[in-house]
């Protein structure tokens, strides 16, 4: 069955009630004043139809989502053993910025989707890519369609300036050999992804690509081959979700990506890209009500990869 | 593409050279015996039909494959709550018997797949069913439909007399108070499951239900929900292979399930259940010849949840 | 300065609103019954001088204070190397129950004085004493001159009840082959030797071979040599006092080891034993009264070792 | 009985097989160049006397030795509670740069001899001195009476160079909020304590103070207290030799603090302060050579502090 506005906006009511049950992030001022009732859910099949609800067109900060699309560019930019032999493929079994399986596993972290793994991918990017930043920005444009996204300074700012235990990661990494740049400029690269504003709409559109084996959103080209596709959508399933990848995979049987934003990414591999957005978050970091609008929807219209 | 017997009988020979590079498990003499040159594929369509190569119908010790079988078991005596607050859903990110975690998480096991999980599971049937052995071996004889099926009693005094390090982990758990029975009575039920003796075949047909929304081969009920057979699936998805669960997804794309005696079940959700064997395993402790059979598998016949 | 019977008493009524701030060990019915509000000390001179104040001829459960007994028996029964190969000489840094350290360092545990470690010692003392608890009583008997020393076998067996978390420990160090014995006998011994009921003029009368080179109270010959009893107190001056050795060290500087039971002895070498009595606990499950006894003891007399 | 130079030299020779079997500290240039066949000791009694063998009047690079200043200079600038607030006083039980501890105890050192605790300590000097170098140079070239020691920049800034766990460390403290001030001077300035070149002679004088209750050789004023120096040579007994404290309270019975450039300092209370010198390494970190010496030195003068 496929999702209609209605459904969408009569799960987005039953859900609601769950706000006021989470946290939103804190640990930044900029991240903190976010308003805890916004809620909206984006659809994007691979033809290009996009059904929406909600706060579906209010950019928001992507925060930890933007991690799958710097792997995406790492891996237009190296090859597979050059990515792997840097950072693992395996959930981490901890809170996502411990520094505890770093030291025990020498420096290599275990997937791309932890801090400490997504740092060793800006480390790659910052070596190979002439203007990172600049570089990032346009793949997404390029992705959603729209001119307009931009990293938001403020954000990008605090993170840096509460940067502290990133900045420890990364010379940890750095003192395994690791890590090959400077760490304070990659930081920055890292925190201005972290800071892109985009909406629902924006990042449902963006990772299409994923859904459709590797071939973006009205594009001629992929931008990564139909088994790299795979083997992101197999990554984002066992590490996607921080330590709430096994709950996730129990409750909404999709692969995802999820940031402390309150955003989350998900994917019907073949079909859909979906995103969703709730700012307070569970103990695990990920949007409380964002999980359960996924739940209800995964189960109104019978999809799971499972 | 639905494979023929001929596609098995090719992979099966393109993998052959990879025997040599693995390790038979050798903790215990009764499995160190089994020929490392065995090679074997078995492939269950939810109609029925069954698809072979190799020593498809030669049976092995099942060992942790088992782990699913138990932990299906308990979904049929106890509620959700009363399993899902005694043992997580969470990928473990350590070695499969490793302590360190369940003293840090305070005797609650990551999730039912790595040893002190299922010892926990069978705690739950030892304080539910009254002949818990007796009524596994039922369970998987009509799972199957191979009423030959048994324990193998010297694989399970062998575990036996090496189970030090279960006993340790179940008297952890006792110690938090996450362990009813006594240790020893439930540590020998553990090991008589590990020992169930079945062939590739019989494991592709006992686990046709995962497939098939719970319904298993031939039966008119389900023995689970649908809900709960996506849910297993899923659990397999991010925690089935020990510390390589990352690695699996990665190159096969299927929820899957091994044990240290060299088999893997996999399920394709909604066509298939798969199990190979192979007795030399990775360093994650999965089959190694068997983990390339999948992933070649997947490629050829175009097979994957993502 | 030599301490008078008045010094010892103003000490104890100095000392004695402390009482209430800590917390008597309730991990076992019969510890937990132990009036808190108990207090006393006696020193030992090495010419057989006792001088005592407050409880002190009232005995009590001796608990881990008989890790260094088993030692002591131990360093007849072995040679170094065959100790030492089995249990470390280094502070632990972690709790004093804790697996973690255990297993990280492959079942050879820290120090003697930990649980695990004591495990191992009385694993050794039952490989080559016929009559380990004879024997150990025989000892003690012989060490403090009183014939009236048992085992209270309410405690043991309230121990052995509660003995989940050191069967771990056992069955753990098994695994790693660190343990020869069947675990359960091994753990009676030595629950019974934590359950040794002693005074404060017992345990100081028995201690005092370590003030007086090896040399036990009225003996004629060493039960230790000169050197093991330098040994032995740098042992305790490191890893006596769980994780509050240091501590310990900073604040009353000698040589030490506690119990859970309230008792601390420590040693000035070439002088004196002193023992202290105070059933509650600080956090390190080190009797909190006892300590500030000792070190206004230390102060006042003008004792440490530094 | 005190040793004579004839007793030294003696030890010196019946100690020099060992030279050849550990390993000269190479993790910087500067450091790897030196010639492992220096071997060195100096005594320097608390009235001034001071009796030396083999290379006692040759400069090295004293690396942790440091630390013992550092905390001294602290104990002049900052009470107690807030020292210790910041920085614990038990053993680490952990190599000695490991940021597991640091992670679990959350950002708190163990001790202020391991690298974590120092840079604390360094950190907590840099807030309140104005010209931190400058001030720990006076006051070691105070203490030895010799105006020639200075920092060996070459060795200050080659360990800049691979400062990156050290960087590490004090991000992660800085993240705990435990570290006040920018990490990079702060590291700098914890550098040039570490380089700074000194011999057995210089190092045994500048330590006295120790020894002789708070008072410097020939001072008339204590610099730290006597209960301070007690305290002190406590932390140096439980603290003060990395994961080998127990090791060498057990062969030596002093307290002492080690570097990796191969000296030993160490302590007997009330008599004299002791320095030797050899590069060559154990396992632990410790002058391998070095800590022979002692033992055998201990012996022979019958000196411990147990």
């Amino acid at each position: 069955m496929k999702p209609t506005p209605q459904l969408l906006n009569d799960i987005l009511e039953e859900v609601r009630p769950l706000i006021g049950q989470g946290r939103v992030a804190d640990y930044i001022p900029a991240l903190k004043e976010v308003s805890a009732n916004k809620l909206g859910v984006a659809v994007c099949y691979n033809d290009g139809e996009i059904i929406t609800a909600g706060d579906a067109d209010e950019p928001f900060s992507i925060q930890s989502i933007s991690k799958v699309l710097s792997l995406t560019l790492a891996l237009q930019n190296y090859s597979p053993e050059e990515i792997w032999q840097r950072v693992g493929k395996e959930p981490s079994g901890q809170a996502f910025n411990s520094m505890i399986q770093l030291e025990m596993e020498q420096g290599i972290p275990r997937n791309p989707f932890i801090n400490a793994g997504a740092l060793v991918v800006c480390d790659m990017l910052y070596s190979r890519q002439s203007a990172p930043r600049q570089r990032m920005l346009e793949f997404v444009r390029q992705l959603s369609g729209n001119d307009h996204i931009c990293y938001d300074k403020v954000v990008a700012t605090s993170e840096m300036d509460h940067s502290d235990r990133n900045a420890a990661i990364a010379y940890l990494m750095r003192a395994f050999g690791n890590f090959d740049n400077a760490v304070m400029p990659v930081l920055a690269n890292y925190f201005h992804y972290c800071s892109l504003r985009m909406s629902c709409v924006d990042l449902a559109k963006t990772f299409n690509y994923l859904a459709n084996k590797g071939l973006p959103l009205g594009a001629e080209k992929t931008i990564v081959s139909q088994t790299q596709s795979k083997q992101v959508n197999a990554l984002l399933a066992t590490c996607g979700l921080y330590d709430g990848a096994g709950e996730f995979a129990y409750r909404v049987g999709m692969p995802g990506k999820s940031g402390v934003g309150g955003g989350i990414v998900a994917i019907v591999p073949g079909e859909m890209s979906i995103t969703v957005w709730s700012p307070e978050l569970d103990q695990s970091g990920n949007s409380l009500a964002g999980t359960a609008v996924l739940e209800l929807l995964a189960e109104r219209i019978g999809r799971s990869i499972f």
